[in-house]
């Protein structure tokens, strides 16, 4: 029943669209004629012997659900599936993780549900009222906030992406999917307040050059900020898409350093230090660094570099059949704005442009579509990001002539994936 | 121990913040000098004896809480009052109606969770593999679409505002808190297939000038579209904040019309039908119609006027303290972007301009800030929005002197908040 659609992709990019959809009769999606409907077919889609009107499906034929049952909202049962990706292999309270299903999800906002976690000593379960942010050091007067106190400042509110800086490593295996490879990426809404102000009412000294941020979790997960970037577009941010932050994303108080690697912006925040010098803190030293080729270990590597994904298709999906596909993905780079992304369909020989959603925004996932007729065959797709300082997406082969394969974090390589002739998508690195 | 700023507001609006911030020691927020910290509340605040460094808080003495409990995350339990505005005089299964809690959210996303709902006969339970969509009348070829189908169609994303047209109503009473006022209100980045794609691909006939939608519901919901909407920016989407759209938001397919009354954006869409003339269905005669002066109905009133409502300091708040408070709200017109909005903190003498968060997007939320001092006496204040198109939002008596009183949806007007001189914060108009 299925017409595969055989016409130039190009023509679909093109403002009119009515060409391509109908010629010859062929349909884009595999929608079927209702004069072609069988039987058994016909009843199980609801349409009656003549097709029109339908016949009504049986939940038409009674009240549906009340409303009060879930006074908040979940997916449907029929989205079971699409869950956080939890690392089996990580013990629990040391270093657990979890991943966000990117291949389930549209579009560049991260359901909080499914936003992308880790943490390194367990989530605390954080009382707001008793909460305090502490800000001290080379100021001129310390204080100490409520959370109430925080929220009277004036606020702002940003769409970020975070990215952990192990996104992936670059051990094998990959894994398969999307979510195995990149899946430590979210993108939100944040409101709160920024770290500017905060800094201000304290009065920062001559000196201060580094704020040394620590969480509230039994680990004192501790980083250090330079203060430049705390003057720029830091935040301490209090809510997420809308709602308070989740305990698994720092309740009540995060700090967001937009672009900056994700275990910099520090969950839980009780402490902002202000000192000369940053403070060699553990996730600064024996973790979070990359140990270059010539045995140098390489710290403070803060802004995420430009990058992007294939989400759709990609690794553990099937193209049900040759003819159109849409090519989707998500693009980001901790320096700005994405300016372009392109794909190539025939492992990397040729590169196209694809198309970015707008609005574009800083330091945000960005949506990029591309059409596609594929012609059955095995292909390898890929795509590559461009960021609005002109820096290039690398190679993986690439990126190891320079790291060298001791290298774990800032893996920003291009990643293929293979198609096969059944349409199985698999990783092409793995 | 808390010292209120005392500053010019317009100050704070000014590029460097600092004089504001520090002007003769003031804290914006309640912020308390480390140094004045007594022994009991230094203890509780987990503040040392010398104030550096503080001590450790209960919740940084052990490992957190595991990650794994939760494979599709959940709020603090200390926001668990922060839920779905249910009404409780309303038969759930014939008019249903839930609220979001607008007063308690930041930015313009509203999470899926609280998002607002508004059923005609409960939310049904719909199998998206067995889901159909059907599009007929008008058309060279009758189709019929699987979800799989039409998630091979082109797509694209957009953050747009829902609003139902009955929000509020123009009866009393009107509530007490910004939900209980305009709640019937959410926003959301959505994403589909544009439907002008769709009805191209069955091909229109000359003579097609609307579309008439059905939901799978119970109720069968019925609406005509007409025709240059539906070729515009009219979409059908399956996914809301990055995942699929929640069963009481249409899953697995709804009809979206960016700026037109809620009811409008069929959900559970099952059926276009395309036609001359509009259906003239229940939801389009005895229902969502106007009632005016002369007794006369006014049919097809589709796009929402612009409107606005200060959310903080809003109806059920109380304000802690005379001194510094960011009034926030949120903005939006059906008719395209938010150009302005105004502030009066004065009754409504005088007005000054809000700042808009950016990016302001089309038919979209947009949240609006202004910096306040509240010097203690009772204030009554209100925002008003103008769009793009150069409309004023109106006040309730200019409203109620051209709709009547039999009027019942499409209410925009301002709406005032009463604060007292204990700083509760009530509906003026109520």
């Amino acid at each position: 029943m299925t017409a595969p659609a055989t016409a130039d992709p190009d023509d679909l990019a093109a403002p009119s669209r009515r060409h391509l959809l109908r010629q010859g009769g062929a349909l884009v999606g595999g929608a079927v004629l209702l004069g072609g409907l069988a039987g058994a077919e016909a009843q199980a889609a609801g349409v009656g012997a003549d097709n029109l009107p339908p016949n009504i499906p049986g939940w038409m034929t009674a009240p549906g659900e009340a409303m009060g049952s879930e006074p908040y909202g979940l997916p449907s049962r029929f989205e079971k599936d699409v869950v956080k990706n939890i690392a089996k292999n990580l013990p629990q309270y040391l270093s657990a993780a979890a991943r966000t299903p990117l291949a389930d999800l549209d579009g560049i906002i991260t359901p909080n549900g499914l936003f992308y976690e880790r943490h390194h000593a367990g989530v605390p379960s954080i009382d707001p009222v008793q909460h305090r942010l502490m800000v001290h050091g080379l100021v001129d007067q310390p204080l100490l906030f409520t959370m109430e106190d925080l929220r009277r400042f004036p606020s702002q509110s940003r769409i970020h992406f975070l990215e952990c800086s192990g996104n992936p490593v670059y051990t094998k295996p990959y894994g398969k999917t999307a979510s195995d490879l990149v899946g430590l990426l979210s993108c939100a809404e944040w409101t709160g307040v920024p770290l500017k102000l905060v800094l201000q009412e304290a009065g920062l000294r001559p000196a201060a050059k580094w704020v040394v941020a620590e969480g509230a979790d039994a680990a004192a997960l501790t980083r250090s900020i330079p203060i430049e970037k705390c003057l720029d577009d830091a935040m301490l941010v209090y809510s997420q898409n809308g709602e308070r932050l989740r305990p698994q994303q720092g309740y009540p108080l995060r700090l967001l350093l937009p672009g900056f690697e994700g275990n910099m912006n520090v969950k839980w925040l009780r402490r902002l230090h202000v000192t000369s010098e940053p403070a060699y803190s553990r996730e600064e030293t024996s973790k979070y660094t990359d140990l270059m080729p010539d045995g140098v270990a390489r710290e403070f590597t803060f802004y995420m570099e430009a990058k992007s994904i294939i989400t759709r298709p990609s690794g553990g999906q099937r193209l049900s059949a040759p003819g159109f596909h849409e090519i989707s993905g998500l693009a980001w780079s901790g320096h700005g704005k994405i300016s372009r992304v392109e794909v190539s369909v025939d492992d990397g020989k040729n590169w196209r442009e694809a198309e970015l959603q707008e609005p574009v925004l800083t330091r945000a996932l960005t949506r990029f579509r591309l059409p596609w007729q594929w012609d059955g065959r095995p292909a390898v797709i890929q795509s590559r990001a461009i960021d609005e300082t002109g820096y290039v997406q690398p190679t993986l082969a690439e990126l190891l002539a320079v790291r060298g394969t001791n290298s774990f974090y800032h893996n920003n390589a291009i990643w293929p994936w293979h198609i096969g002739a059944d349409g199985e998508v698999s990783n092409a690195l793995a």
